[in-house]
C-alpha cells in the first residue's frame, strides 16, 4: 500500500510514478495513442478515406462498457475491502485474546504469557506468508526446535498453531487453571481465527469467474479498436487524443481491478499484512507486560510503499 | 471452474474456448451476423430500401437495457459469491470442529477420532452430490454396512450425517468426555452445517423470478431484432459489424449470469465443490492426527479446470 | 413460484403465459400501441400536423425513468429475496431444532418426539397461512381438541404456537430431562422462530413508501403520454412499435416490482411456501425417527406452479 | 404512513393527495411551470431572442445530476428500511422476552407477569416519542406514583425502563426462580433493546452529510434555471411542459428523500410506530396471559393514516 | 458536523458558507470559470479559431466519469457511515454495560460503581483523541497518579483501559461479587470495544487505494481541460457557465468524498465524537446513580458546528 494525503492533490499526482499500475497504464495508453495516430496518418492524410459514421452509438457502447466495469470494480474493491476487514478482525481477536489471557493468567505466569503471545504473533505472519508464497519458518518468532520439526512435517501451518492454541486452552481448562465460563469467550477467538483464515484463503483463491474476465477483455479491445473509424470524420486528428482518454478510461479501471482483486500479494495497492503483522506482535506482547519484546513503531513518510 | 491468471491477458484471451458459454457467445453472435447480413444485402443491395432512422432512441433502449442486464447479473454474481462464502464456511467449520474435537479427545482415542474425521469429511462430499444429482453412497469414505442400510432408506442423507454428528457429541457429553462448555461451540459448528445446507438448497432451488427471466429475453431477442432498422442507413454494412458487437454485450451479460446463477452444478464457472470437500477431508485428518489418510495436494496448471 | 430451467431459451419464451403478470403486460402493451396506432393516423393522415421535436431530450427521461425504475426492482427484490432467506431460515432452524431434539430425547420418548414434531410442522404450517389470510386450524397437523379450543381464541397464532414449544422446553428443562447446557442451543431455535416470524411481517406489512408508488406511477404515465410527440416526426408510423417496447420496458419493471414486493401471496412468482411447509413436515419427522408420517415427495414438471 | 394497495393503479393515482410530499410537489412543480411560461413568452413573442443551444449537453448534465439523486435515494431509503427493521426487531425482541418469560414464570405469578408485561410495552411507547418530542409520562402505561416521581428526575427515560427490567431479572436471579442458564437469554435479550434504542438516536440525529444536502439543492436550483435555454430553441411552448415534467422528476428524488431520511417523525411516509408500540402492548399481554387488558386491533382502511 | 434541518431550503442554502468544501468548491469553480473566460475570449475574440466539435462524446466521457465518481462516493460515504455505526455502537455497548453493572453491583458499592463510569467514559474520550492527533491525559477523567503514570508507558493507551476493565471483571468474578453466567454479556461488551476500536482504526489508515485516487484526480483535470473545445463551437461564451456547472458538479463529488472519507477529524462533515463521547459519559454516570457527575446537555441551535 502506497501511504498518501488525500487532500495534497498536488503531491498526490506529482507521485503517481509511485503505482506501478497508474505507469503501466499510462505506457499502454501511450502505445494506443501512437497506434491511433498511424491509424489518422493513414485515413486522412495518405488514402483519404471518408467514414461518415456518427460517434452517438459508439457512446451507447462506450456507457454499456462503462456500466459493465463499474459492475467489475465493486466486485473487486469489495475483495479488497473484505481482505482488509479481515486483517482488522485479526487485529480485533489477537489483542481481544490477549487482552482476556492477560487478566485471567496470573501477573508471574511468564511461560503461559509468552506461550500465547508467541502464537497469537506467528499466527498473523504465518497466515501473511501463507497468502503469498508459503510460509518460512524462519520468519517465525521464538520457534524452538521441536516445533520447528513438527511444523515442516505439516501441509497447512496456521492450522496447525490454532492447533496449538486450542491445545494449550484445553490443558489450562483440565488444570482449573481457567473455568468453563473462562473458556468460551477464548474459543470464540480461536473460531475466529480459523474463520479469518478460510475468508482469506477463499478471496485468494477465487478471482471473478473466468468468462467474465475473458468477455470485458474482449469487449475493451474491440471497443478500442472500432472507436476511431467512429470518431475520425468529425474530430480529425483530435481523434488521437479522445481515444487515448477513452482507452484511459476503460482499461484504467479494468488494471486497477485486477490489482486489487487479490490483496495479499506485493502489488502497490495490496493490504500491508506485514506491518499489520507487526502491529499485532507488538500490541499483544505489551497487553501481556512482556515490554522487552515490543518494538518502537517505525514512522512512515507519505508515499513510502509499506507490505 | 477455470484456473487463470487474471494478469496474463494474451494466454487468458487464447484460453478463450476453456469456457463454454464463450463458445457459446461466440457461436449464436455469428449467426446473428449472418442473418444481419443477410437483411443488409437486401435492403441495401436487393431492394434498395430507405430507412431513415437515427440511432438516438436505439441507444435509450440499449441503456435501458444494459441497466436491466446490471441487475440480472448483480444478482447472479451474488448467488454465485454466497455458495462461495457458504462452501468456505464450511471449510471454516469443518477445520474448527476438528481443531476442537482434537484438543478435547485423547491422542489415543482413535475411535472418536476417525468416527468425527469421518463423518466430516463425508458431509462435504454428501452436500457437493446433494447439489448436483442425489448423493451416490460410493462416494462417501468408509463407510460400513450398517451405515449403507440406514442411508440407503433416508430420503435426505446430509441430513443423517448431521444427526449422527449430535448423537455421537450427545453420547460424549454423557459419558463426561466432554464438558457442558465443551458442548457449546460444538453445537454450533454442528447447527452451522445445518445452516450451510439449508442455504446451498435455498441458492440452488429459487432462480431469478420467472417473469424476469422471460422479460429480459425477450427484451433482448426484440432490441436485437429492431437494431439494424435503426443502424443501416447510418453505417451500411458496417451495421453487421455493430449489430454483432451489441448483441455480443447484451447476450454474453445474460449468458453469463445464467450459467453462475446456479453456482454447485458442473459449468465451467461452477464452484469447485469437488476439490473444496477434498481439501476439507485432508485438512481434517490432518488435524485429528491421521496422517494416513492424508492424500497430497494435486498440483493445477493454468487454465485447468477444477469441479 | 413457477419452475424452469433458466437455459431452455425456446420452453421458457414459448411458456410466457404461465405468468399472469408477463400477460397482463402484454395486454397493456397492446392496448397502447392501439391508441398510439389512432394517435399516428390523426397526426399523419388525418391533420397532417407538423411535430418537429428531437428524440434526444426524451432518451434523458427514459434513462432518468429507468434508473428509478432499477431502484423500485432492487428494492422490491430484495424484499423477495430477503423472504426467501426467511424461509430458508425457517427451513434449517426446524431441521436443527429436531436434530437436536433427537438427539438428545430417548430414542423411545415417543411422546415429546410427536409433540416436537407436530409443534415444528404446525409453525410453518401457520406462518403460511398466516401471511396469506390468516390461520385455517383445519390445515395444522393433528390438533386435539384442547388445543383447537385454545387456538380459537388467541389473536396470534403462530405466536402461541412458539410459546408452547418454550413451556414444553422449560418443562424438559425442570424435569432434567435436558440440561441447562442443552436449553441454550434450543432457546436460540425458539427465538429465530420469533424473528422469522416478525421478519415475515415486516416485509408484508410494508411496502415501498406510498409517495414512491404514487411518484413512479405518474412518471411511467406522463412519459408514455408524451413519447410519441417526440417519435412521431422521424419514425412515422414506426413510432407505434417503438412506443410499445418502450411502454413494454418500463411498466414491465414495475409491474414485476409490484408482484414480487410481497413475496408471500398467491401471485405467480410468488415463493412456494406451501411446498416449503411441507418439505419442513417431512425432514422434522424423518429426523425424529417417525418414519409413518413422511410422506412421499411429489416430483414437479417444468413449468408447473407451485404454492 | 399511509396505507395502500399496490396494485390499484387508479386508487392509489386518486388518492396522491394524500400524500403532503406529493402535493407540495404539485405545488412547486407548477410554479415552476408558472415562471417558464413567463420565460417563454418574453423570449419569443416579446423579444424574439435566438437562442440556438442543442440539447445533448442538458442531457448530460441531466444524467449526472439523476445518478447522484439515486445516491440520494439509495441513503435515504436505506435509513427508512433500517429504522423499519429496528422497530420490527423491537417487535420480535418484545415477544420472544414475553414468551421467554411466560415459560419460565408460575401460572400465578402475577406480580412478576405484570411488571414485565408493562415495562416491555411502555418501552415502545417511551421510545416512539422519544424519537418524536420527548417522552409524555401520561402516554405510559399503568404508571404508579414512585415511577412517576423517578422518570421525572432522568435526562433518559427508556434508559431508566432497560435498567429497571435489567434490576427486575437479577432479582429473579438471585432468588433463584430463574436459573443461570435461563438469565443468557433474557439479558441478550435487553442488550437488544439498548442496541435498537441507540440505533434508532443514530438514524434520527445524523442525516446526510451537510455538505451533500447543500450540494444537491444548488445542482438542482442551478439545472431548473438552465434548462429553459436549452429547450426554447427547439421545443417552443412546449419547453414548459418539458420543464416540468425535469423538474418533478428531480425536485421529486429530492423531496422524497428528505421526507423518509428521519422515518421516526409523523410526515406521510413515516413509520406508523405507535401502532406498532399498540400492536406490542397487545402481543406481550396476551402471551403472558394477561388477556384483560388486550385490546381489539383496529380495522384499517385503505389510504387511512397511521402513525 | 454541522446541525441543520434538511426541509429548510432556504436557509440551509444561505449557511452554505459553514461548510468549508463548499467554500472550497465555489472557489475552485470561479477559477476554473476565469480560466475559461479567458480561453473564450481568446478562441472566439482574438484568433476566432474554429473548432467543429460535436458535444455527443464529451457527454460520453462525462457519463463515465459520473459513473466513476458515484463508485467513489459510495465507498466514502460507507466509510462514514460505517464510523457513524461504529460510535453508535459504542453507545449502546457503553450504556449496557452500565446498565448490567448497575444491576449486578449493590446499590452501596460506590467504589466499583466508579470504576467502572470512570473507565467507560475514558474510552470513548481516549477513542476520540487516538483517532484524532494521539491521545491527551489531560482529557481523561479522574485520572489518579499512578494511572498517569502507567499510561505514559504505553504506546496504545485504549487498549489499556479495556485491559483494565478486564482485569476488574475478572476480579469481581473471583471474588463472587457476580457469577460466572454474569461474566459472560460483560466479556461480550469488552470485546465489543476492542472491536470498535479496532474497526475505527482501520477506517482511518486505510483510504481509498492509491491508484483509484490519482486514476479519478488525473481524469477530472483532462475532463475539465478538454471540455471547452466540446461547448466552444455550439455555445460560444455560454461555455463559461456551462464548463464552470460540470466542474462544479464533478470536483464537488470529489472533494466531498475526500471530505467525509475519514470521518473522524475535524473537517466539517466529520462526525462528532467529541459530543458523542460527553453524551456517553452522561448516560454512563446517571446509569450508575452517580448522578453529580451528569452535566447537563447543551442546547445546540441550528448550522452550529459541533465535533
Amino acid at each position: 500500500m502506497v501511504i498518501y494525503d488525500n487532500k495534497q492533490w498536488f503531491n498526490t499526482l506529482v507521485n503517481f510514478s509511485r503505482s506501478y499500475v497508474i505507469q503501466q497504464l499510462f505506457r499502454s495508453t501511450l502505445m494506443v495513442g501512437i497506434v491511433t495516430a498511424i491509424f489518422c496518418v493513414l485515413v486522412i492524410d495518405v488514402f483519404q478515406f471518408e467514414i461518415r459514421f456518427q460517434s452517438s452509438l459508439f457512446s451507447l457502447l462506450g456507457i454499456v462498457l462503462s456500466i459493465l466495469l463499474v459492475f467489475r470494480t465493486n466486485t473487486a474493491y469489495d475483495r479488497w475491502w473484505e481482505g482488509r476487514r479481515l486483517w482488522g478482525g485479526l487485529v480485533n481477536n489477537s489483542r481481544d485474546l490477549a487482552l482476556m489471557m492477560h487478566s485471567m493468567l496470573d501477573r508471574g505466569n511468564m511461560e503461559d504469557r509468552n506461550y500465547f503471545a508467541k502464537h497469537i504473533a506467528n499466527f498473523a505472519v504465518a497466515l501473511k506468508e501463507h497468502l503469498r508464497n508459503g510460509v518460512k519458518l524462519e520468519e517465525l518468532y521464538h520457534l524452538d526446535e521441536r516445533e520447528i520439526v513438527m511444523y515442516k512435517q505439516r501441509q497447512h501451518i496456521p492450522n496447525q498453531i490454532i492447533a496449538s492454541l486450542y491445545e494449550r486452552t484445553q490443558h489450562l481448562c483440565r488444570s482449573e487453571a481457567i473455568t468453563g465460563f473462562d473458556s468460551i469467550p477464548i474459543r470464540t477467538h480461536l473460531q475466529a481465527f480459523t474463520d479469518i483464515l478460510g475468508a482469506c484463503e477463499r478471496i485468494k483463491r477465487t478471482p471473478i469467474p473466468f468468462s467474465y474476465s475473458i468477455y470485458i477483455k474482449i469487449f475493451i479491445m474491440l471497443y478500442a479498436l472500432i472507436l476511431p473509424f467512429g470518431l475520425i470524420e468529425e474530430f480529425g486528428y483530435f481523434t488521437i487524443f479522445l481515444e487515448m482518454l477513452l482507452f484511459y478510461a476503460f482499461i484504467g479501471i479494468e488494471l486497477m481491478a485486477e490489482e486489487i482483486e487479490d490483496p495479499f500479494g506485493l502489488d502497490c495497492n495490496d493490504l500491508p499484512t506485514g506491518t499489520i503483522a507487526t502491529t499485532i506482535k507488538n500490541n499483544v506482547y505489551e497487553i501481556l507486560c512482556l515490554y522487552k519484546e515490543v518494538e518502537k513503531e517505525k514512522v512512515r513518510e507519505l508515499y513510502e510503499k509499506v507490505f
